[in-house]
């Protein structure tokens, strides 16, 4: 871990000094205010002399002997213990591998064999939906009676109850930064006998978590969020140590064998988290997000949260007093929150197109939310300050309201 | 298709000449023989370029809007539809995703689900490992009572039964070149009302294949051997048309729903092929593949076959007049190989060690196999003649015996 230059007075750096080092460390286009990086973070600098490393040494000069000599085939494990050391995770508990969703039916399926005779899956309607489809995959392969219970967030501690097979819930709301009680959740969910997973999409790199702590059984989460490593970044992957090697995984691959390379015909599955791993990874993407996890070498995440408020709360009071047509969609109390605010406004689709047409990047979530991920290691507060005024002169000028913004796109 | 340039006294190009155009499109170091491209093949000259473009502009400069404005929401059919010209599938039939493990999880679930009450998967011991991990796997977790039985590559045809859910082969056989009949097991296995799930990891880009032709339920392969789309590059997965729509996806994830971003808490898949994506693809990786696939235009499978025929008994012919220690492990007839040829040696692994460090590139497989991968897009009759000529120095001088070959590495 590197660490910082001391400021002058103090043996502790300044605030504003750390973020300024790791804004430096991004590659951001000029006039721009990138308030999206909980759906995909920028690009770090390291990454394209790294990835460019990848192709024309490792796969262009050491072809097939790249995977010992370049160190592919240990990287899902690499860029594992590097997300571990954001989630309050063990070294060895977390890999690096295929997506959410594919990760999400491993727990899944791992989750609901552990739980005996229970049948109950309880989410909530804050999930991401990827997440519900996963587990309605997963009921409708399984075909034994389970059910999906999606409650409200609200109604989540009151609906844990002695039938709940597995609590599976993403800790941060995509819409609303609503952010649930891990804690006291997990505990709720493990007196009651049921199997937790927590999905962590929006959480890992944008505050600090926690899992061990928690005595959280399984989690997941994404790499291409707060952990900027790119379009379709793989994901991660964690389950507490103690439950890896009672594990028979559904999707049972080569690399997750105890001998991938004896090439024997029945499946063994490695000691540990390892054999989550399936089939060969997108090198090329994951040497990427590798690259991109040094960004947090010598940060620390207590601070990154304690400045994702200031900016978050900063934006609020700029926004509310300048644009009384939005309304929060957020909580106003920063301890039950992510890192992202949400507004909502009938034609919220449009004005985020104005807003992107100005040099302000959120975006949009059906039907009505407008999205603004802060993301400490690379906003500032004269960011914040702008984006602010820019959300005023679209509403003020009703810059919105032209039928080009208002035409729905595929993506948004 | 891009066409290629007449030579002066034939309107179709002399073979050699095909050759080495597509030559020239890969990065190949100097003074080595690269036999492995069945395990990892090289790299197209175009991905450097391309990924660059996909990290500095798609993803640092265009950030999140790079999913409409870069094509990345598109890719995975784009690449699909690539790979549906080179394995006989219609447009629309083949996407690009996950793994080949993941993949084959995907169709083998879908499979089972068509085939009604019966139980049994047939497979072979040619098969890859990693196959049958993937079906003890689906066993596993369906735990409804699913038998893997794994015949020898010869008695498969005599062990397809009115009892048989599903013919779960790999056409050519990883260790020996040993290639099935796929249209002649496929009509067998339809006869007795059995689904065929065909993995063609070492059979696309290799020789023609005829998905259509032969009436093929679901296929599955790799991007990174053959059609060289870079170390773990992204997996294919083809189902007939006809079938998709009446597919529910164990694997359901929110690429595959019909509306992705409408966010509605209930699973719809997709009309056809797209409800088999699952979470966001990896783009730097599945740009890469894209990418790589661009050295097919305009190449005529059969005269790859010709060639890679020529090529390989050339090979045979040469080794066996110098090297009486080597046992031919792959079969004598041409028509009945894929694109490799094996030898048996019992220090074959030390031979293959000695054979990489004196320039010659190719595989080992546990117990006895050395491998060695003809790919007509980068390889001339003088590579073959340099690799024999450096196989006839190995085994004459005894290069192989020596402490430092003979030890193991993780990966061989």
């Amino acid at each position: 871990m590197q660490s910082f230059l001391p400021t002058r007075f103090n043996s502790r750096p300044a605030m504003s000094d750390i973020f300024a080092k790791t804004r430096r460390l991004f590659d951001l286009p000029d006039n721009l205010v990138y308030l999206d990086g909980n759906s995909l973070g920028p690009l770090p600098k390291s990454v394209a002399e790294r990835v460019s490393r990848e192709i024309t040494v490792g796969w262009g000069e050491k072809l097939v002997r790249g995977w010992n000599e370049h160190g592919w085939m240990d990287m899902q494990m690499e860029a594992g213990n590097r997300v571990a050391g954001l989630i309050g995770a063990p070294e060895g508990s977390v890999i690096v591998a295929d997506s959410t969703s594919v990760n999400l039916f491993k727990v899944l399926t791992a989750a609901l064999a552990m739980a005996g005779d229970r049948r109950k899956i309880l989410s909530d309607s804050g999930n991401f939906p990827s997440d519900l489809y996963v587990a309605q995959g997963v009921i409708g392969t399984l075909a034994r009676g389970h059910q999906l219970v999606v409650a409200k967030p609200e109604d989540v501690e009151t609906a844990i109850d002695g039938d709940v097979a597995v609590l599976m819930l993403t800790e941060v709301d995509y819409r609303t930064g609503r952010r649930h009680d891990m804690k006291r959740l997990t505990e709720r969910a493990r007196a009651a006998g049921a199997v937790t997973i927590w999905d962590l999409a929006h959480s890992a790199g944008a505050f600090p978590v926690d899992l061990a702590g928690c005595n959280v059984d399984f989690a997941i989460g994404c790499g291409y969020k707060y952990l900027n490593g790119g379009p379709g970044a793989p994901a991660f992957l964690y389950i507490r140590p103690d439950l890896a090697k009672n594990i028979a995984p559904a999707l049972a691959g080569w690399l997750g064998h105890e001998v991938p390379f004896d090439f024997d015909l029945d499946y063994r599955p490695a000691p540990g988290i390892d054999r989550m791993r399936v089939g060969t990874p997108p090198i090329l993407s994951l040497a990427a997000f590798t690259s991109a996890l040094e960004v947090w070498d010598g940060v620390d995440l207590a601070a990154v949260r304690t400045r994702s408020i200031e900016l978050s709360e900063l934006f609020i009071a700029e926004v509310e007093a300048r644009c009384p047509q939005l309304e929060l969609a957020s909580p106003r109390d920063p301890q039950v929150r992510g890192s992202q605010i949400s507004f909502r406004f009938h034609q919220g689709y449009a004005v985020m197109q104005a807003l992107i047409a100005n040099g302000v990047i959120g975006d949009f979530r059906a039907p009505d939310i407008i999205r603004f991920g802060f993301t400490p290691l690379y906003l500032s507060k004269e960011d914040v300050g702008r984006a602010a005024r820019t959300i005023e002169k679209v509403m003020r000028d009703r810059l919105w309201d032209t039928p080009a913004y208002k035409a729905r796109a595929k993506v948004t």
